[in-house]
């Protein structure tokens, strides 16, 4: 075998070092310089592809797996190169589990309620209606054993997750009328999908299910009575102001949406320990990150809405919410009724939530009521 | 010029590249092993000390800057090794910001209100009266150009600074005695240090500061009327409801309260970009976890305070708090026209705090208020 063959065919012709060691090597004077120690084979590198459920370009759901692959490579200094696929660029938005399960992909990024069809406990990791907020559920994953059962449940199907982002507390949505009580939702065609739906849907609503390009026409033409989409960052490019006026809050289907990274776990194992241990470092990086970007970025595109748009922003009313609260318990019970390993997840949610509950409701809520300064939008 | 020369004038004798070609040139018997694949000398390691503010073994704060130099340690493969040394074990807990400044020790951790003596903009980074709470500084931090001014504050110093961890909102203190208005401060003696003693002075109260140690015999002897510590947890673990039974929250004083790591720069510096990139990551992923361990951690405490200890949990009325909340402006407008960099980082702060304010009063606000389900504590 030639050498410069042997290098390719061990796929590592395009590290710097090979590339310096055939440019040097030589007899003579470099002699001396060998007792400067043991030499070793350079480390071998590696390079993924990673598919993703997002748009191109979507800011911080597409752009923080862009973020997330970035940071790997510079924290490995190129040793893992991550190449990222927006939806339907490599694979269909939804087929990314499968394409990470199979093995086509080394790694992909989405939130894991969409593979609720086939994973039925995969919801409780992603958003769950009056579940945790961004806080609540990294406290889960982290420090309470939340990541060790989605990787329980993950694991029959080969792949590995880690949560990479959050949305933080969403919107609650665009509605053309005004929302007062719970029968306000009967005959309501609604764009929302997951279990804020099924909640919708018991209370006498019609959900319907659009792709992220076809909702603003049919809000504006009145195919659909409401949608909803992520928080004010996000809403405000879609344009929905233009279709309809009341945006209500806050998200109570979505209070702190995970988003995940997943991996291949047979390409995950293949990397040496070290490797495995930054991925996993740059994951919870880019999860704070992503979360900050939500958090600085929303403020300012609210008051542009309310400011520039004339956007009626309302709270839900309080026996609205309670309702909703009710069918939403309902929804999960039943849920976790499905099979066994949704019940087990169901039930180690609703025991750290009580957890963490009894601190927040005077550490943080005693934050937002009495700390945090009283901030009025503009008109 | 000899080619060593040429090597280390052109600064690459360090690089692994160079290193393999010096490893592999030869002639001989060397020759033949060159079909293997090219051999490079292995990478250089690091060998580093970090200095903590910490008592030994204190929950969260010490074993999270452990944490965070195991994680460096998995992360790079062993390349940078951390040893960490809790205060005083080499240099006083207060000596850390100089050991690191002046190269003593290449990295340190603490909170850096502790150099306010000497660098009066750093309080402004690890916690606010009626300032942030973990999100929104982490959020200015990462997100709001809040790093880069810490940067630049520390600079002058020799010292890069990076997040850490967060005490999450801590709890507002142990009182012998009812706390109804303002008033009851005057004569109040207090353990309480940085900014909040500055509020508690201007209330008319006597601010005392004593270590660690020596808190719970003053407060259970009368020498002190009250002192505050972090939360649940560690409050617990002080033993402090055995001399005071009225626990008032919330803590105003430290409502998000940031622990840092720094680095000396001509460390950092000298370190591999990777693994500067890596070390990053895992100050950004070690926050993320003290964090979540403080909100997995206190809810359980606080029903252990409240169920076994029998402890008054009270909420400061709303009067007090808006009271001290005037007192705790005016602080800081002193604080900040000490020095123009204060002014320069309390103005960004406070431009920061009504960006996130804005969106925090319709999300978490509303998701505290109605979306967490309500747990009452168990008597």
């Amino acid at each position: 075998m030639e050498r410069r063959d042997f290098l390719r065919k061990a796929g590592l012709a395009a590290t710097g070092a090979v590339a310096a060691a055939a440019g040097l090597a030589g007899c003579g004077q470099e002699k001396k310089e060998e007792a400067k120690g043991p030499a070793v084979q350079p480390k071998k590198t590696y390079e993924w592809k990673m598919v993703t459920t997002w748009p191109p370009n979507l800011p911080v759901l597409q752009t923080g797996a862009e973020r997330f692959a970035k940071r790997v490579g510079e924290a490995t200094g190129g040793q893992l190169k991550i190449e990222v696929f927006a939806g339907g660029e490599l694979v269909p938005p939804l087929g990314v589990f499968d394409a990470v399960s199979e093995g086509t992909v080394e790694c992909g990024s989405g939130a894991s309620y969409y593979w609720a069809g086939k994973v039925p406990a995969a919801q409780w990791f992603a958003a769950v209606p009056f579940g945790f907020n961004a806080q609540g559920i990294n406290a889960w994953f982290y420090s309470g054993g939340g990541l060790q059962l989605w990787e329980e449940v993950y694991a029959p199907f080969n792949v590995i997750p880690r949560p990479q982002g959050n949305t933080g507390v969403q919107m609650g949505g665009w509605f053309r009328k005004d929302m007062n009580t719970i029968d306000d939702y009967k005959g309501l065609k609604m764009r929302i999908p997951g279990l804020g739906g099924k909640v919708i849907s018991k209370a006498g609503g019609t959900v319907v299910l659009l792709p992220g390009g076809e909702i603003f026409t049919s809000l504006e033409r009145g195919v659909i009575d409401a949608t909803e989409w992520v928080g004010p960052m996000h809403d405000l490019r879609m344009g929905f102001y233009k279709a309809a006026k009341n945006y209500y809050y806050p998200g109570w289907h979505e209070p702190g949406t995970c988003l995940e990274v997943m991996f291949n776990k047979k390409a995950y194992e293949s990397l040496p320990v070290e490797l495995q241990q930054t991925v996993d470092a740059v994951a919870a990086e880019t999860n704070m990150w992503s979360l900050c970007e939500f958090e600085a970025g929303n403020g300012a595109a609210l008051q542009t809405l309310i400011s520039e748009h004339n956007v009626n922003l309302v709270r839900f009313p309080d026996q609205l919410m309670e309702d909703l609260r009710k069918l939403a318990t309902e929804t999960l019970e039943e849920e976790a009724n499905k099979d066994p390993m949704s019940r087990k997840v169901h039930d180690a949610f609703l025991k750290f939530k009580a957890q963490v509950g009894v601190w927040g409701s005077v550490s943080e809520n005693a934050y937002y009521n009495v700390i945090a300064d009283k901030y009025a939008l503009k008109k």
